[in-house]
């Protein structure tokens, strides 16, 4: 009992204290804004370059950075609000890591793509590029949803967001692969090591707590509002770094009909899969958003339309079967207790949509990508590789964030055994009252059931 | 009861597997990019017209077709979770008739819009256009809630849709009527068409499960979710598909005017109407919006804004009589059950718009349109009609779409009437059990109760 | 009890038929669609200045403008829904007062800011501006939730709206002030017109509803919704009408930094005050969004990043401190009855907010400024006042809105005391069955509870 002090009195304020301080003083060293934030250099920009106001980045940006940010906070916020006992944490949580991993990515994804001269520059792409990392972040979370204390969830953000960073700036600045919509660095990274942590944290008697892990009928109308705006505007997340024109039109398209076609397998599947034929929620919730997954490399390349619905499917398909047969098998063989099954909807869609990145670029040709080839694969437009081998380098980005995922995970997850982390005791998982204070209801749902009936003379009156 | 083989098991995914791999098949013969979303197209358009990325349609629409998008799988989908136990099915079968529909009319509309040698070409415009195509499918839907299967409204959809492309294509290309927000195409069509498979599908039986067919306080607010989302982005949905520049912004303006009226109109007859002058949810939800529809035809014409708060207002009037005096009357005299009175918010407000429509095509004049009158009414710009003869061609058109949907509904409905489509049964309509595995929730509807006051030693010491 | 004739079945409509009515006519003949909006005129303005389409304000503007009427109508609504019997009326009196606001805050900031030679011409800004004024409103609401009929509601707006007009043509236009956020002309002033006129409608009886005043499980989440959509757009609602490029782009930046750290702040004060550890919903629900208002003035100015999030973290530890501490004390002392405790949220913060942007404002330099100082400070840019001075100006208007709120709600508070507007008793505050048809809810929160276990053979046959 003793390893499961969970008072947060103390612990998280200072955690909160201790990392806001700390970032409030890196920004004031190290951040500025950009060419295109700061009055006085978007005025030279403009002069020196003969630009007007409409050549911003932010109009370029900002409506799907807005959709990416309703995503984080909205989509994996109420996704996770399944759990009849734990609404009031999936969401705030959701909401306390994500406000930390944004800023904190900013840093360090600053130091790795926009250090010059001793600063870290800033605008509306690296507010996206924040919330994209903080995307794996809360794909992690939703491993270890139930089972950990907000002081271990910051504490995860924080060593995440920095492997998260690492690991992307290997991807796209060394290797020179592409990935847009992160299949890889998102999606299976995020996967991976939240299961990692999961292992690591691996609990043999979380079966207390079983009866708390389910939902209602409410809490998954609830996780329907996550999981609809996940749906809606995953086309805005896997475009909203493209290069402008074509490729933002083209990532938007491929990804809208690949997510179209997971959800017709994921309900195909789940009526399949289940026993009577009924459907069941939990893959509507989930599965069908592996279509978003699975284009987040090759979204923006020449996909075609029915090849992303291809893909789409086969997205919907393993997913669905993934919740039915491997989550289990994850937690009895594996010891792999996943809330959420990001394995379903991030690891192995993520997978599958890095190998089929791999396979896309390597059919790449001047035919059909004409000019555009440039704002797409860079290296192969000035000749520096061909298409073949940026197939491969997509393939060894694979491997990379596989093995960074993995090793980070674990190690972060041993950190995460710390006692004195708050961590909910075995009995206590997927409980609100732990850590919040919870309304007492009543049993008509919404107030006194025994006033509505009654027969009160003062309200009879004035009705 | 054999009629009402209601286990999915089978019949779900086959019809999901067909349509899906049809709709893979007819895009890999016909469907490419077009000139503004191919990565070679589109440089290859930049260099020969002289054109910059931010030429590009998509920033032009993508801000709208997202706001259609959330109306479509956010705004449709939660309206109809106003029912206390098919709050799943609403959601959820809205989820996956759309994305079906988006597939299904971007061929169908394809063919009739942008079918050339051979391809059909597409872009930003075309997934609007799409997504407008399943709002009259969800319309249709409204009529039939909680008395269809899946498979059923998955068959509804195929055949709607192509009749929607048909009637689309008279009204647009062969009569030349404007509806860019669809009183007619869009909210009369999948009206009077959803009405009448209804009134086919009639269940004399239905009192049966009448008593699911109310709401509880909840449902009720997930209810408002879909009843607000569809009123903020009305607007867009008007205006996503009008020319650039003023037609897009007027519509913007006509339609947020004539919301705003409609809802004070709403307000003011849900109290007259209701006996002890209390407000009535089911008004509110719905009635409110007919200011939507109402402009949906004369929207980006020059309304005026306060022809646009008359008109506005005049349609949530009607909508909220029709609520509360012609819904029965259609039930008990015509034989129509209609789940969610889309008569009273498309179907009555739709030809109402047209009407609108027709008077103020009617009244154009180069005085007020200026050179802008080209991008409204072309056919009077370039002088091959009159302003009134607009007028005589948009009441054809409203003719001929309530021919069409009248025809077409009764065909469909007959057609839904196939035995073995897993229609429920008259005792358990608006009842999700039938379909979905339904978690059992606790009184206190979140959890145990028990617990909450339980005197559990191991809590008290770790909290 | 005379004083309390709740019946709304004559009031509502006749208050409802009488301001629409007004404003229609009002509308007609002082309204014009802008050179923007009219077909006629856009054209003129596009071939006398050489335009393009894409230079329509609209596209500049009109995702943001989105957002904040998102905000308006789901985020103040839904984040009201908290109280667990007054749904209803928090979401659909919201819609209704703010229907209301936007009609008629277009007529009056027309008056003031568009008013040339006898006509108000509007567009996409006095959109974004209607919709800014009926926050005003809506804050004035979150003071006097539940104890307010929506017929008093609305003759709030009516005077609230011109009053706020009033004085934000005094800040704005005579004074020379900045405040694109409004943390002056809408969080202050909303707020300190709200409490007075709460002030004046103080119920010394209204403990006999204060068992009706808490939330339930759900009614929490509902509210989170209503958080999240207005912690998510808050950067578009400050940056909304500040001027193109540069300006909007850094204060979407500054207002997203101010948030994020405001949300760590919120998290640490909430389990720091209160008994044992735990966090509270309330705080997490209002005092993470200070970071928002806060930078309402400053936002546009060369903050700084870490500026902002020193200013957000400042905010979100007062306003938790506030909800803790000064909340009772206003009602116990001050017979200040502060339903959604605003004064904590837009008071304090507000003010906060107008002290920052005089101290940034005194600070602005050339040097930081450049060609940018123009949009940001005409005045210092043309030479006409110093930095100093602006700051000085700042400081004057704040003082302004501060008297202007205080008197206007008090005399606003003293016309909703008359009889016959429906207010509801004391017993009966916090409850939607006064108002609205309120549906019967049964135990398991969705339907018939025994139902779900009992042995129904024909269910049993057909699934």
């Amino acid at each position: 009992m003793s390893g499961h002090a969970t008072n947060l009195r103390l612990k998280l304020p200072a955690i909160c204290f201790l990392l806001q301080l700390l970032t409030i003083i890196l920004f004031a060293v190290f951040v500025r804004y950009d060419q295109e934030t700061s009055a006085r250099l978007w005025h030279e920009e403009r002069r020196d370059h003969n630009k007007s106001n409409r050549d911003n980045d932010f109009y370029f940006r900002y409506p799907s950075f807005q959709d990416v940010h309703t995503m984080i906070f909205i989509g994996f916020g109420f996704l996770m609000t399944f759990l009849k006992r734990y609404g009031f944490g999936s969401v705030a949580f959701n909401f306390l890591t994500a406000a930390f991993a944004i800023q904190w990515s900013t840093l360090i994804q600053g130091f790795f793509h926009s250090f010059h001269n001793g600063k870290i520059h800033i605008g509306i792409e690296s507010m996206i590029n924040a919330d994209f990392c903080s995307g794996a972040v809360l794909i992690s979370f939703g491993a270890v949803l139930g089972k950990t204390s907000p002081v271990q969830l910051l504490i995860m953000a924080l060593f995440e967001v920095t492997l998260f960073g690492i690991n992307e700036y290997i991807l796209l600045s060394v290797i020179g692969a592409k990935d847009a919509g992160g299949s890889m660095t998102i999606h299976t990274f995020g996967a991976y090591f939240g299961l990692m942590v999961s292992r690591v944290l691996y609990r043999p008697q979380l079966d207390k707590s079983r009866q708390k892990e389910g939902s209602v009928y409410h809490s998954d109308l609830f996780a329907m509002i996550g999981t609809i705006y996940l749906w809606l505007f995953w086309p805005s997340f896997n475009s909203a770094i493209t290069a402008h024109g074509d490729d933002q039109q083209r990532t938007v398209m491929n990804t809208y009909f690949s997510l179209a076609a997971s959800t017709l397998a994921t309900f195909a599947m789940s009526a399949l899969v289940n026993g009577g034929g009924k459907l069941d929620m939990v893959h509507i919730q989930n599965a069908a958003l592996a279509g978003g997954v699975v284009v987040g490399t090759s979204g923006e390349m020449m996909l075609t339309p029915f090849g992303a619905m291809i893909a789409g499917f086969l997205a919907g398909f393993i997913a669905t079967l993934g919740f039915k047969f491997l989550t289990p098998i994850l937690d009895s063989r594996l010891k792999i207790q996943d809330t959420c099954g990001v394995h379903n909807l991030h690891g192995m869609p993520g997978i599958l949509g890095a190998l089929l990145g791999a396979l896309v670029a390597a059919l790449a040709t001047q035919d059909v990508y004409g000019d555009g080839m440039a704002d797409v694969f860079p290296l192969i437009a000035d000749g520096s590789r061909t298409a073949t081998y940026q197939g491969v380098c997509q393939l060894f980005a694979l491997l990379i964030t596989l093995v960074l995922a993995v090793v980070g995970g674990s190690l972060v997850g041993a950190v995460l055994k710390i006692r004195m982390l708050g961590s909910p005791p075995d009995t206590q998982c997927f409980e609100d009252e732990i850590y919040w204070e919870v309304p007492v209801d009543h049993p008509d749902g919404y107030g006194h059931m025994t006033d509505v009936n009654s027969e009160d003379p003062e309200r009879s009156a004035s009705v």
